[in-house]
């Protein structure tokens, strides 16, 4: 069997490398972090800028990423059935707890956001759909970290983030807060991703069992939790009995 | 100057190709839509599923968009410039016409909504980021095609989709329209998209000059138009300012 192609493969680096930071880099740049000769990055943006996964800035010459990808990503969900199945659990589940719901779906390592709701209060809040969550310091992530051999693989390979003083970074203390999910079957996180927030999270299963993401909820942690930092025990019921019917709707086994 | 990359631009069209329909399929469909071998087929997607691009279904072997393209779309409109900028614009032209806002920009022969605010009223409304307007059927399209020349250029050759019994379909009764549109500085639709539905947009417009978007608001028609389906001219000063707005915080000349 061949193996993959490797300017495919490039031009997914360039498009990932594009996606971080800023977003606008120059050719010198790409080559460089790609490690390829200037020519070979210009045949690549190129070709991607001809196929508008690319755009250049007429005024810099810059590169930042084209319109075609966000219509691809919207694609994306409009085709996946964990979202599609989910999205009105995912309404019910902000109105009985009045707090933000998110469902997540690994990928790379990390854990992206297919669908966010907002907390029902009518507060400006942003979007986070796309946005990727550290699997070992979020509630949804340590739900597919719990289940998903794969991202717990990738995982096992990577540094553990601290992001607040709260983040679990200890490999060993992780290990034992994933048994711990494994046997309770929900997850929690207590301003380990963000100070002054906490979450709940619970799996949803397809068909057969297998865990194909994550749904729960993110806000205060002394709305989520009470005076001794345990999540409250009716908000987590909320949260399991919508990753049930999540995963019910998708055919899993009760 | 050496041409496109094949394979890249063939993983492009794979790409383009799950994002139409239920996007879902299997090698075979992929490989006849697109004209080739086999083998050449399942390298390409081989190595699309290695980069996360792609997803197969383990129970059908067919083919789906995978995650990480939905973070490299959502990551496009982080960078994107036009979008940021025009964010509260959008919710304050929502909140003072009590309707839903768009704000479009070009891309292949469509327009893609890059942000969606929802009318103000509490009822149940679908996210349309992402989506892919028809341009001669809508405000938002009228005014990039007044003064987009590639998109103008790329519709030019293809068909005019009736999409409902009032879709200008004829291209010299649309050549006029878009006459009216440069001479008035907006655009409008009135059933021409979806029946019931009318639409006010006006262009976006970069230092320079050049229109990079349009900004316009889509409601019921008796809402949006009076008894003689003229767009009430309240309304279209409101859109005119936002736009206005918006390309001033661009830096476009006054």
């Amino acid at each position: 069997m061949p193996g993959p192609i490797q300017s495919i493969e490039r031009a997914a680096a360039v498009l990932r490398l594009l996606a971080r930071g800023s977003g606008r880099l120059g050719i010198g740049d790409i080559a460089g972090a790609l490690d390829l000769a200037k020519p070979t990055a210009h045949g690549i943006l190129r070709t991607l800028q001809g196929v508008g996964f690319v755009e250049q800035d007429p005024a810099t010459g810059k590169y930042q990423l084209g319109a075609a990808l966000l219509h691809l990503g919207t694609s994306y969900l409009d085709a996946n059935e964990l979202r599609s199945r989910a999205i009105n659990w995912a309404d019910a589940l902000a109105a009985r707890t009045g707090e933000s719901v998110r469902i997540g779906a690994p990928v790379d390592g990390a854990v992206v956001v297919v669908h966010h709701v907002f907390r029902p209060d009518n507060t400006e809040q942003a979007l986070e759909l796309g946005e990727l969550l550290p699997p070992h310091a979020t509630a949804l992530g340590k739900v597919l970290l719990a289940y998903d051999t794969d991202l717990a693989a990738t995982v096992r390979g990577s540094e553990l983030a601290p992001l607040t003083h709260r983040t679990l970074v200890d490999r060993t203390v992780l290990a034992r807060a994933l048994a711990v999910v494994r046997q309770a079957g929900w997850a929690g996180d207590t301003e380990e991703f963000r100070s002054g927030e906490a979450g709940i999270a619970a799996p949803i299963r397809a068909p057969g069992g297998l865990v194909v993401g994550a749904i729960g909820i993110t806000g205060r942690v002394d709305r989520l939790c009470d005076a001794q930092l345990r999540h409250r025990q009716a908000l987590v019921g909320y949260v399991l009995d919508a990753a049930r019917a999540v995963s019910r709707d998708l055919g899993a086994p009760h």
